[in-house]
């Protein structure tokens, strides 16, 4: 059966995350409803990954299977039109066959915004945080993070993977172009449930001189959350993109 | 009585505007009710400008006067706490002596953002425009706009000044970083009501060859509102930036 791939951009807010649930309104269903409404068949929706309640997706890539005959332009103005106003279909297109959206994908790359103004336009994608910590320790503290390691310590408990070891390649600070503007860009090969917003609450206890900078590798070798900060609010994470074999893009 | 000026930036969605009106939440409602509480008097708030129902600001400037003894660092803070979250205080300071934020504008700078591919994070601000227009058919049109013009026919008739003539020293089309997205930037000395949006209007209606490019001089002539095209959708608009005489600031 062809293979479709979707890369869509959703506004974490109205959504109680990717996965589909009962009774709760996600991304996964509405993809499934707008496809089950324009196709002959209902065609499960594979995310590369779950992002939680309140997460926000620049770059999702999804993929389902169908033997319906389909004109990829026509099913993106479809699915943009059926699906809620918070969801926006970047592009269908045919997938290698064997694509696959989770296990396929190499690198995933989050973007955690934080503004130490408040703002009015953007405020549902950045954390507005008081006092601005001090990023010369949040920059020293994050190069322990970098590189391959048990992330027990960031992950939340009821995570279904007993595989806890994921590589970090990138793990930046970056100034935004507005003054007090920054954005926390982590890019790994995966990511555990809640480690992105518990590595950023962490950080910034870090940045507030709750706790040294080395603190990190006392963090990792604890192996357990509670070792780590608290997890920075949702609505400032966003999936930004993911990246797979260059023979699959 | 000492004056003292705001920066404000605010997401149009939630109000009808900036100018009070009865029963109907505005942005200089908020502002003026959050000073009332805050302080023993009532102040009037002036903007630089009005913006009409659903338009935003990134850098409105307004002004009030008070007698009472202000800290300004800590009413921006209680102002922040107590006006809704649509709208963020950015800086609070005192002016100088007969500072007026509308008389003393030299120069309003308004963004109108368009992207021609659906777009889920920040839909509030951006205009879905399809087919994409030519915009080099827009580029050419924009440039008999710039210069001193009698815009008559870019007003709402009900609009409350007779000076109808404006300056425009800049109307760019730039492409933003995002493909597909695209702002443009138009700046004058003044503006009349529902000028930009006319003027963005009229200028996608060339862009999609529904009028000649040399269109523009035509309607400037007309001196009327229905020789232009349709306003734009206000939510794409943005005030973002007023400027003031060196002297002012």
């Amino acid at each position: 059966m062809p293979t479709y791939r979707l890369h869509i951009e959703y506004d974490g807010g109205p959504f109680h995350g990717w996965q589909i649930q009962p009774d709760r309104p996600t991304v996964q269903e509405a993809l499934q409803e707008a496809l089950a409404t324009v196709l002959d068949e209902a065609p499960t929706v594979v995310g590369s990954g779950r992002t939680d309640a309140g997460v926000h997706a620049r770059g999702q890539v999804a993929h389902f299977e169908t033997s319906d005959s389909i004109n990829t332009f026509r099913l993106q103005r479809s699915l943009n039109g059926l699906t809620p106003n918070g969801i926006a279909i970047l592009s269908v297109d045919e997938a290698p066959a064997g694509f696959h959206a989770r296990y396929d994908a190499r690198q995933r790359c989050y973007h955690y915004q934080i503004s130490t103004k408040p703002r009015a336009l953007d405020r549902h994608l950045r954390w507005y945080l008081r006092p601005p910590p001090r990023w010369e320790l949040i920059r020293q503290a994050a190069t322990d993070l970098i590189g391959t390691h048990n992330f027990d310590s960031f992950c939340i408990k009821q995570s279904d993977t007993q595989n806890r070891v994921c590589t970090i390649s990138r793990l930046d600070i970056v100034d935004e172009d507005r003054p007090h503007d920054f954005r926390i860009t982590v890019a790994a090969d995966r990511f555990l449930h809640g480690m992105v917003r518990a590595i950023v609450g962490t950080l910034i206890e870090i940045g507030h001189e709750k706790r040294p900078p080395d603190d990190i590798t006392r963090i990792l070798e604890a192996r357990s959350r509670s070792a780590a900060g608290p997890s920075a609010p949702a609505h400032g994470l966003i999936l930004h993109a993911v990246s797979y074999a260059p023979t699959d893009s």
